[in-house]
């Protein structure tokens, strides 16, 4: 099918999508779920040809990536099961108003429609990504990367053999058989029949949504996440904090890519910073981080000398950019210029620094003495998240189930009319 | 000054601005409503000249739209104050998160940086969108149309003075100098240096900035708005909505543009309709509403034939397209292809209908039993408005100072990091 048929059938799906109870959706959740693990031997041979053909043409990590596993397939379905039990945020009253004349209007949270995905490699977002959309009350239209495709194909037969058995229409998850450019393209531009896209994927992606989508976009992830250092931070914390922001998993995008250090404090911390991120991991067998220090950085510990772009880059690897800086508001205007906007942390004792920090600093997660890797639905306590939004309309960090709703507002009357014309109809008239 | 250059000034007034208390901007609010009224000779003197220049090259609405008086400045140094009396939204909590591990999480109501404002003839636009952007906490970056230069000119001058007298930076607001095309379509790509764009005019501006623009764009106006008189409808009550909605303010986007009767009412309703929108009006010396009917409509009372297009035409004028539905499951579907998703109304006393009506049309504001002409901030009771969005991120329906500003996650901690890997510091080291 092309991926106009596909999005005019998903449009089909919307009605009964936006019409179906928590009950209803819950069951199809469930249903889905068990669909999945039912199907494994399907997928797990249709991941093994996906494997076959790709290896040799991607990396090492991308392979692992791809690779589904009877365990992965059961966190899926659990996946699935953790959706289930949120709260359903279709028909939330956000705010209610009683007027003078009687009029009362809810300012309701309604489904958005259709929410279209593009993603890479990684199949389990298939699963993720369509068990939030139903749980929204709308319908997934699904584009992932060729090298998944097989995959992803299968998961969605799974997915949709659970919604035919909640008696929901299987149109409400679909996946673009078209895994060129063109596709993504077509979805970008598909007014009218995309009511929200979400690109997953790498910088060059979003790029792209931001320069060619017409319909409404949400960008997420890249994070060049910082943590500054002030000359009032406890320094036992701040090393704490820049080794969990860096290390504990630098592939994500809410780990720590560039460290600020107030100068009063650098010629202390850097060389623990040494000893903790590169000797004492050399040390133990551990990946060291490499430094990417400034001159003045430089002058007091060793590493790479850092270039220019090195500031500029989420290096998603354990390497690490490092400046000394001579004041909280020279931290903020470096931040500003070389943040992504995603997750920002200053380590301070000192109350007036950290609320300037979080004033100045123009970023959805801001953090004071703690991690930037607590940028997460789930460490956030608002479950399950479609991504990390970095744009500030709409939705702004973790895009859980509330953020991928719209709202509208119901008003209910008694045959309000408003003034400021003239009318035929003094008495009760016709 | 070229509009980069004017850009690039009203970042250095983000800053002032985001940390500006709520005292100093209604301070800053209240300056320029005085300065507005100091100004009143230059101010007049510049809309006579834009009069002049414009006479002759532009409609008598337009005209009259462009005019200034004594009182239209009287009125809108009243609105200015009047955003002033609204609360502030920044700082707001928006949501409060303890997690176990101690963070304190606050979803926090912030200012969105730079907002743009492309507008039209109607001068006052100006001292509003400055007032709503400055509450705000944001700085108000504005293009008029080349009609109303002279006349927006000498307004910004005037709240200038104010935002000085305030010791806010007077970049806070701004007037592109340049009203031609060009500088339009810099603004749509501002990115980086435009944090918001909001365009207010024709299906045309609007079109150009979802085709075009790169930066956060939220569209607003546009209003195809249907009166829906269902087969339970108190029919005195339908006529009274409709005649509202279509002639207290035809020139407004939630003016009703299109009526559906059912079919089992139809030859009770249109009669009566037809009575009052187009014999009493006339016979009263008012102007009749010009009633496009469709061909069961026509077979009931006279009228002009509906072309296709009608039904997807704003008229702004008094002009109703009228069509006769089978059902409400029809009234439904017709709304769905020809609703700019503005302000749609069922009259009913039907509350399952009534419900199904408010479930399945996919509206900014959806009315059961009032007239469409409600949409409206003030009728909302949220204040002021910039706008009326008839998109679904971010804001949808009125668009007051909650939906000008974004939030940021600000979070406490006192050193929590997250678990995952092996620290180097499994005590307190370095």
């Amino acid at each position: 099918m092309t991926t106009r048929e596909i999005l005019q059938l998903a449009q089909g799906a919307r009605m009964p999508l936006t019409l179906a109870d928590t009950h209803v959706k819950n069951e199809a959740l469930e249903a889905m779920a068990v669909a999945l693990i039912a199907a494994q031997d399907e997928i797990l041979a249709a991941n093994r040809k996906d494997l076959d053909a790709a290896r040799g043409r991607i990396s090492d990590v991308m392979l692992d990536r791809l690779a589904l596993t009877s365990s992965r397939l059961t966190d899926m379905a659990k996946g699935i099961r953790e959706v289930a039990a949120l709260p359903d945020p279709v028909g939330t009253v956000l705010r209610k108003i009683v007027r003078p004349n009687g009029l009362v209007i809810e300012k309701t949270a309604v489904p958005m429609g259709v929410i279209a995905i593009i993603y890479e490699s990684r199949p389990n977002v298939t699963s993720d990504a369509a068990a939030l959309a139903i749980k929204a009350g709308s319908v997934c239209v699904l584009r992932c990367g060729r090298d998944a495709w097989g995959s992803c194909h299968a998961i969605v037969q799974a997915l949709r053999a659970g919604l035919r058995k909640a008696h929901l229409p299987e149109c409400a998850v679909s996946l673009i058989e078209d895994t060129s450019h063109a596709s993504a393209n077509e979805l970008m531009t598909a007014d009218g029949l995309v009511d929200l896209l979400i690109p997953r994927g790498g910088a060059g992606l979003i790029r792209a949504c931001v320069e060619n989508a017409t319909v409404p976009c949400i960008q997420t992830g890249t994070g060049i996440c910082h943590v500054y250092v002030d000359a009032a931070a406890d320094l036992d914390m701040a090393l704490r904090i820049v080794e969990n922001a860096k290390t504990s998993r630098p592939s994500v995008c809410n780990a720590e890519e560039a460290l600020l250090v107030h100068r009063d404090v650098a010629a202390d911390f850097l060389p623990r910073l040494k000893k903790c991120l590169v000797d004492d991991r050399a040390a133990a067998g551990m990946t060291p981080v490499e430094l990417h220090l400034d001159p003045a950085a430089a002058a007091i510990i060793d590493g790479v000398p850092a270039a220019p772009e090195d500031f500029d880059t989420e290096y998603l690897d354990y390497k690490l950019s490092v400046a000394v800086v001579g004041s909280l508001e020279d931290a903020i205007t470096h931040i500003a210029r070389h943040s992504t906007h995603h997750s920002d942390a200053i380590v301070t004792a000192d109350k007036v620094a950290a609320q300037r920090f979080a004033a100045c600093v123009d970023s959805a997660a801001v953090y004071i003495n703690a991690s930037t890797r607590f940028t997460d639905g789930g460490e956030f306590g608002l479950g399950c998240e479609m991504g990390i939004s970095t744009q500030k309309l709409h939705a702004r960090g973790p895009m859980g189930l509330a953020e991928l709703c719209t709202y509208k507002y119901i008003i209910q009357g008694n045959g309000q009319t408003r003034g400021g014309a003239a009318s035929m109809l003094q008495t009760p008239c016709g």
